[in-house]
Order: structure tokens, then sequence, then C-alpha cells
């Protein structure tokens, strides 16, 4: 089966985009996605790379590119989203964590919900607990350990490997040693990964 | 019949995937495409815009990805091609001179494939004399005029106009009030055209 490894980070506004058809893209497609949360604020400040955040003009442009782009993947998208989240490392610690007890696609996807359909920030409350508890977690217990040292090693540690694969935004794509970044090479990066299948 | 302005700028890389395949892709789609060349470093600059200069892993991705996007379309590629080029002004002087004469689009067509197939610099000899004959025009004329007031008051105005249009990359397509920007927005750029036109 063509298998590919899906990076993002839950403050990426762009990966709304791929968290929000990635399950049926991948069914669709015949994909074995496996899913790997990391923090791309830490590798874009170590590399000087801010893309929207003094770039008011961009910024406009990049609502304005998600709005068409959701319309094209039948989405729905409230736009502008709070942006940038303040604590974009919780938000992903909750995420590596929740990848080692099998819930944590279910959280990105209704945590991305309550943020670009709802307008509530991910990784702050509501949207944490909230997102928490949709998918069966106990807010208190999760953020007592997601906001820890094991949240802290654990998003270390997959943030590490993906600054080893090259990876310096979110979303990317890796299939084997090649790397696909952005939403809009999700189409190439899952035939490059049909033809090493 | 479906219009689109086509802005971009000699000096950015990605856009010779679109300079390499946009007559063919006007053909084949009904397409009325206006050239527009314009200097997106000084909109860039003003921006605090900075791609890829000082990011090397950025850089290195953006190769690979053109690389294998110009197999996509089956054009001819060679990567590394020199970057930055030193002088992006002049290349873009000639190009809106030459969109007054009729030979602008050839220009830019000549002056991309010896930068990105041959490896020569766009904007410097020999790349920039050996372009001109290509197209039937004599160098030293032309670079008389371009280097001089009337290249720099065409290429001003020009870019002012991008500027105006909330343009901060190349290429850029225009439809309308609508942009879509990268030479991977073209399919939703013509696809909106039809939908205008």
């Amino acid at each position: 089966m063509a298998k590919l490894d899906f990076w993002y980070s839950i403050g990426s506004t762009y990966s709304y985009l791929t968290v929000a058809r990635m399950r049926d893209y991948a069914r669709d497609h015949g994909l074995q996605v496996t899913w790997r949360p990391f923090d791309v604020r830490r590798i874009m400040m170590a590399q000087n790379n801010v893309p929207f955040r003094d770039k008011p003009i961009k910024t406009a442009y990049m609502w304005r590119d998600m709005e068409r782009r959701a319309e094209l993947f039948g989405l729905p998208i409230n736009v502008p989203a709070p942006y940038p989240l303040p604590d974009l490392p919780l938000a992903n610690k909750v995420a590596v964590l929740g990848m080692t007890e099998g819930w944590g696609e279910d959280y990105t996807i209704e945590t991305y919900r309550r943020w670009f359909v709802d307008g509530k920030e991910a990784g702050s409350d509501p949207n944490l607990s909230d997102s928490l508890r949709a998918v069966g977690q106990d807010p208190v217990a999760v953020l007592a350990r997601a906001a820890g040292e094991e949240g802290m090693a654990l998003l270390s540690a997959e943030t590490d490997t993906a600054e080893g694969l090259g990876i310096f935004g979110s979303p990317s794509f890796v299939v084997g040693e090649e790397l696909f970044w952005g939403d809009d090479r999700l189409d190439e990066a899952a035939a490059w990964a049909a033809k090493a299948g």
C-alpha cells in the first residue's frame, strides 16, 4: 500500500485544508497516512523564516487563497481565523501525546474545526478542553501531562526528526527521501507514494 | 474569450515554469494572456519579504521542487541555476520595453531558457545580448534605452500598478479583482478566467 508521512503543526493556517480533507483523501487514494505533529515555529524561527507575521499584504492574500481552496474542496471555513496562536507548542504537545494513545488524529481534526469554522483559537481554552472532551479525553489529566516533561520530550523529539528530514514548513509530506511542502503538493506526494509503494 | 494578466519578474525562479509553458497553456485553454513584467524585488524589499536569500534549506527544497515540476510539465531544466540575479531590474527594463514593441514575450522566453537550461544569468551578458539578438534586436541600441530614463519609467510604472493590485510575488495571475500567486495557481486562475470571461 502507498505510504506517506503527513507532518504538520497545529498553528499553521494552510494545514487546515489538509487536516480537514486528509481522511477522505487517503481513503479515496488508497493511501496509508501517518500523522506527525511537530513544532514548525521552532524550526522557522531558527531559519529566520517569517512568512506572515510582519507581512499584512501577503497575509490578506493567504486568507483569500485559503477561502477559495476550501470552496474548491467543499470545506467549511471562516476567515480570517485568529492568528497567530498564542500557544502553538501546547496545541502540538497535546497532539503528539494523543498520537501515542490513538486519539491524536481525532483531536487534530476537532481542534482545527473549532479554530477555522467556529473561530476559537487552537491551543487554548475553550477550544483545547472542548476538543479533548470531544475525543473522550479528560482535559485536566491530558493537559497536565502535555504541558509537563512528557509532552515537551515527545514534541521535541518529533521536531528534531522533522528538522533532520529537511522540513521547514507545515504541512509537509514525506515519501521515503522525498519531501513535498504545502497542501498544494498533496497530489504530487500521493502520486510519488503510489509510484514508490 | 477568457482573459488573464500574467505578472512576472525575470529573476523569480518559479516563474521559469510559467514562462516556459504559458504559450502552449494559453492555446490549450483558450486563454488570452497579457504578459506584464515588473520589479518584484522592489516590492518584496519594501515588504520585508525574503523567501530564499538567507534560507539555504528552503532554497534547496525550491530547486528540487522546481526540478520535479519541470519534469511533470515536460520542461528542460538544470538546477540549481545561478541565483540571485545581479541585475534583476535591467532584465525587466528590457522586458517592459520589449512589450511596447512586440518582442517582449519572445525575449522573456529566450532569456529564461538561457538561464534555466544553459546556466547563463538573465539580465547580464552573454545571456542579455544573445537573447536580444535571438529576437531580432540590436543589443547596443536596446540596452541604451532600457538602462536609461525610458526603461526606468516603464518598469517603475508597471511595478506601481502591480503594487496597487496587491501583488507581492512572481508569478502572479490577475483576473478582474482576483489575484493568484504562484505557478501552482495557474489552473485555478485559468478556471476563474473561464468563469468570468
